[in-house]
């Protein structure tokens, strides 16, 4: 996967390709709404709340905010990461056909480099579906040395987690797909949409917001959202979410400097986002046309969301699937951009929920019961 | 609510009318698939997951199931009950014009009154919604003592759990959405449905199991599926799950005897099915043309349901959602009932996730984590 010159460019076209391939392979996960969720994301914080943080002494922002949740959680795997490893891997087979005849459809030998320090329930799944896990060190430099040494060692192909486009071409389509969802889901019940102007109530989004680590699923749906493709009248501004915890706010903090930060080490609750953002994601979301901001949330908000979609949504989420909720509860910055940008009519804003690789176990252990 | 003139036939014709009044007052629940479960339900369990069980020595059954989910979970309050509850309000309110006009649309005062036992997650959502709640002990005498009370200090009206036509009416509405949307994704996607003829892969349900306490959903349910307005074709046929623990199991029990049990004293996980079965739902559920059968669990077998559907499908269940699942995964004398009638072909199958009202705490604690 690393000839450059069989790489497609980002774009709406090419994502739409990707869903025609990966389609059979993947969920069509549902999109659900929360008249709570929508209460409290509507409701100003009291300022009490704001004691410690860097909003202290702010007056609290008065966004008026509708969600609708992408359930990412319910893909196969029980994340959207199916959906660029499918892309890639048939994109592979076309490419290297001898490998794709050698190999039985797909049951190509995979071996998995991880983290030692992943979560149990991700290292079982990985290895219930077949695969030989190697572990590395934590940082995304000691993975790197792990992965040299695998293809060195066997000729293996390497497969990146969101440093090539097919990879950020199939994350995409989670973009296509919650347009697509909630035009329909308006157009069948236009109370769904907060839009006063029935002509401007037809289920396009006003705002989007996803988990952003390597920010493969962040810059794949900013490439759907912003190709230009739809409706100038409806343009979706996409939005990234990162912990602050330990530094894993890497993409925050390179948007401030205008370098991106190539190594992160943190333990934040959100494992799935301790990696630095890739350099392909980078080329899209350091583009202010399409991605409007990235934003932080503590290990607390975190949690506090989590616990919101698991008690109240009834909707099983890892941490790192939280962290865009925790931003439009949370993050007053956010709030009062979305208060200024939306206006009294409000917003039809999309969350991504990006994964549900948790256990009982886990869950308990993180709220200390 | 005791004028039984004012009663009405418990039909589909009826519960068709239910559904028309109740729509813009609830959420129409996703219906969602699990590959790991229908794999899971299609496996014999191991001999030696017989053991100590009444199952022991058996050879295990090899059922053919395909599941389909019907998440009442995800229901406004976290549960089917929102359907029979604002069913029979509405329908009050038609019939006590005075009462209907005096009370601001739907804000009557509401006196609930709960055992002290109750999960507190239930009392604190119902306080929520604005309800005076009041304490009773955990039987349903007890319940019926305090109930007395309270109508004769306030002149209030009893609006019961389940012993009403109203509300059978309305949680039989889950059947016809849940016949309906399965119709509809297998038109979709032929290949959800396990039906090899194509003549026949119409999305018909071949079963439908359902949790049973009180038995208000599972008679609405089965009213709704033998009324005979459908296909004889396509019959439905229609089970009951009960948690074993305490004696619990009062319906099982009663049709052993063919004599109603009513009196149940169980502190079984599944804290929605410690009612006995009332006397309503038992003119159904005891009618084998409406009810199949009733099949009981261990806590163990519904906390095992509980945790795939939690760990799997990625959504919050209550223990009393999880019995459906369980009997179709562990009870033998079920999966053997369903290999027999399934055959080779198969089942399509549908179970009803009842509730979802739970905190992470409970969930720690009940997998003491």
């Amino acid at each position: 996967m690393t000839d450059r010159a069989h790489w497609r460019p980002l774009s709406r076209t090419n994502i739409q390709a990707a869903h025609t391939v990966i389609q059979p392979h993947i969920h069509t996960t549902p999109v659900l709404t929360c008249r709570t969720l929508n209460r409290l994301a509507s409701t100003p914080q009291s300022p009490g709340s704001l004691l410690g943080t860097p909003f202290e002494g702010r007056t609290p922002a008065k966004p008026k905010i509708n969600l609708f949740f992408k359930c990412e959680n319910f893909q196969r795997i029980g994340a959207f990461k199916a959906r660029g490893a499918f892309h890639a891997v048939l994109r592979l087979c076309n490419h290297a056909q001898a490998l794709a005849l050698a190999a039985a459809t797909l049951k190509i030998p995979a071996r998995i480099v991880m983290p030692r320090i992943s979560t149990p329930s991700k290292i079982a799944g990985t290895e219930a579906h077949g695969a030989n896990v190697i572990f590395s060190g934590s940082t995304s430099q000691e993975r790197e040395e792990v992965v040299k040494h695998v293809i060195s060692e066997t000729g293996a192909i390497l497969v990146p987690p969101y440093e090539h486009p097919d990879i950020i071409l199939g994350q995409g389509t989670v973009g296509l797909e919650f347009e697509q969802q909630v035009k329909q889901m308006v157009r069948q019940d236009p109370g769904l949409s907060v839009r006063s102007d029935p002509a401007r109530k037809d289920g396009a989004l006003d705002a989007v917001i996803t988990p952003l680590g390597g920010g493969g699923l962040n810059s794949g749906v900013a490439t759907w959202f912003s190709s230009g493709d739809g409706q100038p009248s409806n343009k979706t501004l996409v939005f990234g979410a990162e912990p602050s915890y330990e530094g894993a706010d890497d993409c925050c903090r390179s948007l401030a400097t205008g370098t991106r930060i190539t190594s992160v080490s943190s333990l934040t609750i959100a494992d799935g986002l301790r990696t630095p953002v890739g350099a392909i994601p980078w080329s899209v979301i350091s583009n202010p046309e399409k991605v409007r901001g990235v934003y932080a949330v503590t290990e607390e908000q975190i949690k506090a969301a989590m616990r919101l979609v698991l008690e109240r949504m009834k909707v099983v989420i890892e941490p790192s699937a939280a962290v865009g909720l925790a931003v439009v509860l949370f993050n007053e910055d956010f709030r009062a951009l979305a208060e200024k940008e939306a206006g009294e009519q409000g917003w039809d804003m999309g969350v991504v929920f990006s994964g549900g690789n948790t256990s009982i176990e886990a869950m308990g252990q993180l709220f200390s019961c």
